[in-house]
């Protein structure tokens, strides 16, 4: 039985065709007892509200229940590093506070944001990796410093449902402007599930925007194992030839991550905002995706996402389908 | 079967007498699987006690299960104006999250204050008929800028349980000193209630306090068709004259809603504090009524609200039954 | 049946032994419709881990449902002294709000700090007992000004598992150094637990730490009644002779409590910090427990925390056990 889903690279091709299988039957019939008894407990250290929501009606559709904890508000904040003296703002150590918390539950699910200060630990997803270790029960990403897997795994849905071909399709994850500069969490993840997927991917984001390495060498490798490619660009035009789907995600300069002088560098870049005229060399009928929560008219035009392109909306659906096939797989025999 | 319920005006007078009716039964046999499977979305943009808790209650009552949302605190801060260009600390907008949400709930239930900068835009409530707008759910408020329809349901009930005659009952609305200048709902959907119950009604209050104009024509329309009367003074020895109950509520000047002069005009009225002495012209047994929360010995005194008048904890639990009727009305074949 | 639970001396003898007799039950088959259709009002009035996770877990667990309200955090602040004019920032009295809770629920759980202004009005718990007394329905403390009776039931069951001798076990209670100086809550449920055990307790602690007099006397008290004994030092040596258990806690000096030279005082026992050496003249195999959360290289070492003396995970592990079994003794016929 699958024990961690910390990264979508945690489902084997199988068990990953399996869950998106389950997922689709779990649209169509929503409710069953699969999960009667078994509780769910969620640490949010970070806002939320397709995740929150979602995993919360997806355990009660199955018949369980969930508990919610807010690390600092409401709950004690939380230590992360090891050896820390703890003689400032966080009461309690994860060291304690997961292993308590898997005693009261069937499953934990956590999300834990990056830091946002050191890109290399960022990168490498420690605090997400050592809650799991300590985690005495199932326990499932909501979204760390480097992944967001549970939304990967909609995506993957949402571009079946739409009949977007894996081999010869073209997925264009593109920047876009934001306030601040945002972690690499969703697009390290959305990357690598296109890439897995097969399909051809190009990274279109202006110069000094580039995805960072390790990112890109995984989403270059897996693209080679699906018979997929992934390739970058600052040229929109080329980039949008011929897509089937703008993905637009806004992340930090990565050669100024945690810096103050990032926000210099994005300064000029407010005209990186998707609109309808991008889709000109698109393929006809190409579809805007986005993770939410999306600013209107800072990432992306109200023309686009009140639009027939634009399917956030669907997307968001599929978390619930998705993480439900998710959590029945890690909890239950027939899952297994 | 009623798809949304903004208003104790979205209840025609049938569909009323059968809620009631139905609250009535709930009220001796509190639970029941009717809404087994079910799942209700709860979006609190303001605080809660009462409407959190019974809701979350109800539903568990009947079977089925509710997640929360709260806007700003652990979800995003949510935008609510068309067009806006979301640069600012709001980083979804209402487009999205009201349907993504309905896409986890059977049904959405919302709270959202009123702005309190114009008076006109408050009271046409648009932005929760916005959000009901963009629900592909049956939609209950659970109080916005102009309309606390769930407080209105449970306090008919509650005069019901009381005895107060309906033709020829005498409801005061007695506006009261509070430290802030309060918005319209509770006022407007109290004053349309009974009046729609066909009392006579007295608004009593302090000059300058006259409540807005469409909430008084309102009002007089609804007795007008149920052969009660809405009458306005500053005499409060007229105004108790045989009174069967005295209603509480503060709310801020119309001439000056959400302008800084606002508190000057209250500063002079500390006095209009509701006493045990106010009560003598009223009729034997007369009842006091409030919303709640209520602030001790600034609104009204403990004498009264520790003694027999006052029923404002049963008007609290009326609330539970009314809204688990209305639930039904909304979700269930039989409640159709 | 027991219809409020304040402090351990709520439960008689037999009472107890059957609630821990029904807690072992428990952790060997986690669910039960016991609860079904049972709705438990949970008030964190201060913030939690433990004590929400596990009653929400656990009221799951039975079957039955539980709503969770934060005065200050989504709700209204509450005001809890007689006769306030409520001018100020609390919008509702516990007047109000625990009966109306009341309403909506079968149980209610409250979690109401002490104040830590006046030690004398924190010891005598007023606030959680006027709650208990406004309440309609059973009334379970989840830590009080003056008591934390769900920890010390549950820590008498981690004291059953690890087989500490009632008659003749030694506990030593260890003041340790915290940055800020807490109030009495644990240590004074701590050592009346372990006195009421029967055990030899030592309290352990500095100069100018003495527990409050009228915490020690009632904990003597029920020494005599059941063989044990209580007493107070400040030599480690001598305390942790023979132990079987350190209980680390912090606690404010009684001399300045709630004043501002309270840190003063405290400013040179950082050294007051569990560490492996303590344990030299302590039994073999002696325990470290904490009620969590617990500032790690603070109050106690990495390795002590990380060691095999460590059982504090344990200890919050039975919270869910010994609430679950507590929740049945005060809402079942069975428990009755």
């Amino acid at each position: 039985m699958l024990r961690r889903f910390l990264d979508l690279a945690d489902l084997s091709d199988d068990r990953l065709e399996a869950v998106l299988a389950r997922a689709r039957r779990l649209e169509r019939s929503r409710t069953s007892p699969a999960l009667a008894g078994k509780v769910v407990g969620l640490v949010f250290m970070n806002p939320s509200l397709r995740t929150l929501a979602s995993m919360q009606a997806g355990v009660a559709q199955l018949g369980g229940s969930t508990f919610t904890i807010s690390p600092g508000a409401g709950s004690w904040k939380l230590e992360t590093r090891p050896g820390a003296v703890m003689d400032g703002d966080a009461a309690e150590h994860i060291r304690e506070a997961i292993p308590v918390l898997g005693q009261y539950a069937d499953a934990l699910a956590v999300r834990c944001f990056a830091r946002g200060v050191d890109l290399e630990e960022d990168l490498a997803d420690g605090v997400i990796r050592a809650m799991a270790e300590l985690s005495p029960v199932p326990f499932v990403n909501l979204e760390s410093a480097a992944a967001h897997p549970c939304q990967a795994l909609g995506d993957w849905k949402t571009l079946d449902d739409l009949e977007v071909p894996r081999r010869g399709g073209r997925f264009v994850l593109s920047w876009v402007w934001h306030p601040r500069g945002l972690p690499f969490a969703v697009p390290a993840s959305t990357v690598a599930m296109a890439a897995r997927r097969g399909m051809h991917v190009t990274v279109l984001r202006p110069d000094g925007y580039a995805l960072p390495e390790p990112v890109m060498t995984r989403a270059r490798a897996l693209a080679a194992a699906s018979g997929g490619e992934v390739v970058e660009t600052a040229d929109r035009e080329a980039a949008l030839a011929g897509a089937h789907v703008v993905y637009a995600k806004s992340w930090a300069a990565p050669s100024r991550y945690g810096q103050t002088g990032e926000s210099e560098l994005r300064a000029g870049l407010r005209h990186w905002r998707v609109e309808e005229s991008w889709f000109a060399p698109a393929a006809p009928g190409a579809k805007f995706m986005h993770c939410l929560p999306v600013r209107r008219n800072v990432k992306v035009t109200d023309e686009v996402l009140d639009g027939p392109r634009s399917v956030v909306v669907r997307q968001a659906g599929n978390r619930l389908h998705a993480q439900k096939a998710l959590l029945l797989e890690m909890l239950t025999e027939e899952g297994a």
